[in-house]
């Protein structure tokens, strides 16, 4: 028996442990197989980001992207969570108005805080951009990162939104969550690239879409290093702007960020076309999708594409609709392609 | 033999088996065990590296740090390769001009320009910062993104320093890529960190150092959004500074683009005093260490600290020494630390 072992060559021994290895693992083989993305709906959204996925990381594919250069960048108001009535950011900075007016007594009775402070939600909608600039500047800047860390998680903790009462960092869609895992189960880095404050989104990104904060482009405002009384090195926020990230801003933004080109971007409304261009123009496979909120019922429905009523946030015009049908660009419905919509639906 | 074979339990195959690969393949523990820094002398330098690694990535340590948050930051210019006689991009910007100048040969006559073109060493190293921005603004802007990069990438493959005459890329610090490797296989990310383009670094830094673009912040210039005349979406490099990462800038640079307080950090002049400062102020297990060029046989010699001649490019005063004595940074010897300097050294 000895002598019939020694007759098997030396790579023999490993090679036949890795074979039981593969057949008593197979389990694992197994749950590859399911579908990544339960909570799509089978149709041309889903099937698109199949193809895609299969295009960019199957090594026979000539449109094969090695995994350092596979980068998905995502907006996040409307696309990867809820923007309706309003942006939870927005929704902070009111919050704040009350604690910044008891810090300076003197602004009680200053536009546009007298507004805010009055409760008046006809008036708070109808305030102007240079108003909504002085709540910004009061309720984002002035603290120290570490502060506006503390302050963002102690709200986020706290607030319900007005629907469904429930914390914002619930109102994340399912699906896209889905989607989120399956690019990175695939090796793609996935960013946030959103019009929101940069160091806002940082406070939950890692909690709740596993994204962590280096991997979070948003608006940035300026800081200012300097010391504390105790001699400690500390940074506060300043009201400087450096990067608007919207629109134009988007792909500027992915620029300075992360100096690559994605092959894949994710959006909902005006803001986000200039990163599905810049996404679409680069070579090879590139997937340019777009949420499109068509469903009342579980969530909203807004436009004015396809005649749903026109909105103050997040616009998805008729003419919108009809560039990305000619650039491409894949529409996702709401209400057809994803058959749930929130973590916590029945 | 059948029978005898069923005695075993079901686990028993793949425990074997998984025992004799282990057999099979020790070499690679062994590999593992071997000197990850072998271009450092045994000393203070080094050990501290080794204990700092040793109390972050130990999940028995007190100081223990999830891999996440693993973050080492490395200035460039001095500390990951040579900055003498000029730094690097510097250079790339002087021999840029001739071809500024034939595009526009109204400059020709014009200062700076006609000075550079001039060739006089003396004249060029006695320009004033104000002739230094208008020869960065027209050699580092006004081209697209993709332009800057081919430029970049062409001069690399041809420029030559004037003392080794070699690639500028081969004047990496060996005992530095050595650093750079061993934190990323225990888990750190390692970024570069430099008063220097970000958009230059970026070119060869994946090359060079193993550095993906996203992981380098470098002082940044604003880009364009626009189409060429195909309509074609372009980024074009816009003379607006965003980020002058040095000194208080690199702190400011940290939180913008990484969003996360270094657990490491490395330079090698006053322009790190801030970034050092600030990686150090954060809780537990945090290194800071800052080379000395003192080995002017070898590479160059600069201070002024320790008696070393003064220069103008990557200062080290004796009042920087000593604060980074009394601050718990730890100084490396050029000439001491490191058992060679450059990969091409016999």
């Amino acid at each position: 028996m000895v002598n019939r072992n020694l007759r098997y060559p030396k790579f023999f021994i490993p090679a036949i442990c890795i074979a039981i290895l593969g057949v008593l693992t197979a389990g694992s083989a197994v749950s590859q197989m399911t579908d990544p993305l339960p909570s799509w709906n089978s149709g041309p959204a889903k099937q698109a980001i199949v193809t895609f996925v299969r295009a960019t990381t199957d090594p026979k594919s000539p449109q094969f992207v090695p995994p350092a250069e596979r980068i998905a960048t995502f907006d996040q108001d409307g696309t990867l969570w809820t923007e309706h009535p309003i942006y939870s950011q927005v929704a902070y900075c009111l919050s704040r108005v009350p604690e910044v007016v008891a810090a300076k007594p003197e602004l009680k009775d200053v536009e546009p805080f007298k507004t805010v402070m009055s409760g008046d939600r006809e008036a708070i909608a109808a305030l102007s951009m240079k108003d909504w600039e002085a709540i910004l500047a009061a309720t984002l800047t002035g603290m120290t990162t570490d502060q506006f860390q503390t302050e963002v998680q102690a709200w986020l903790g706290s607030a319900k939104d007005p629907r469904w009462k429930r914390a914002y960092t619930e109102l994340t869609f399912q699906p896209m969550q889905e989607l989120l895992r399956y690019l990175r189960s695939e090796g793609f880095k996935t960013y946030i690239v959103t019009g929101g404050g940069q160091d806002f989104v940082r406070v939950y990104s890692e909690k709740v879409y596993g994204i962590p904060p280096e991997q979070v482009v948003g608006t940035v405002g300026g800081t200012t290093y300097g010391y504390d009384a105790n001699g400690k090195p500390i940074l506060t926020k300043a009201p400087k702007l450096l990067l608007n990230d919207d629109h134009a801003g988007k792909p500027e933004g992915i620029h300075m960020m992360i100096g690559r080109r994605p092959y894949a971007a994710f959006g909902n409304s005006v803001g986000d076309q200039q990163m599905l261009e810049y996404t679409k123009a680069g070579d090879g496979a590139r997937l340019a999708m777009l949420v499109l909120h068509d469903d009342a019922v579980r969530e909203y429905a807004y436009g004015p594409a396809k005649g749903l009523p026109d909105t103050k946030f997040g616009t998805f015009p008729q003419e919108y609709y009809d560039l990305a049908i000619k650039n491409g660009w894949v529409v996702i419905s709401m209400k057809n392609d994803w058959k749930r919509i929130f973590s916590f639906e029945k």
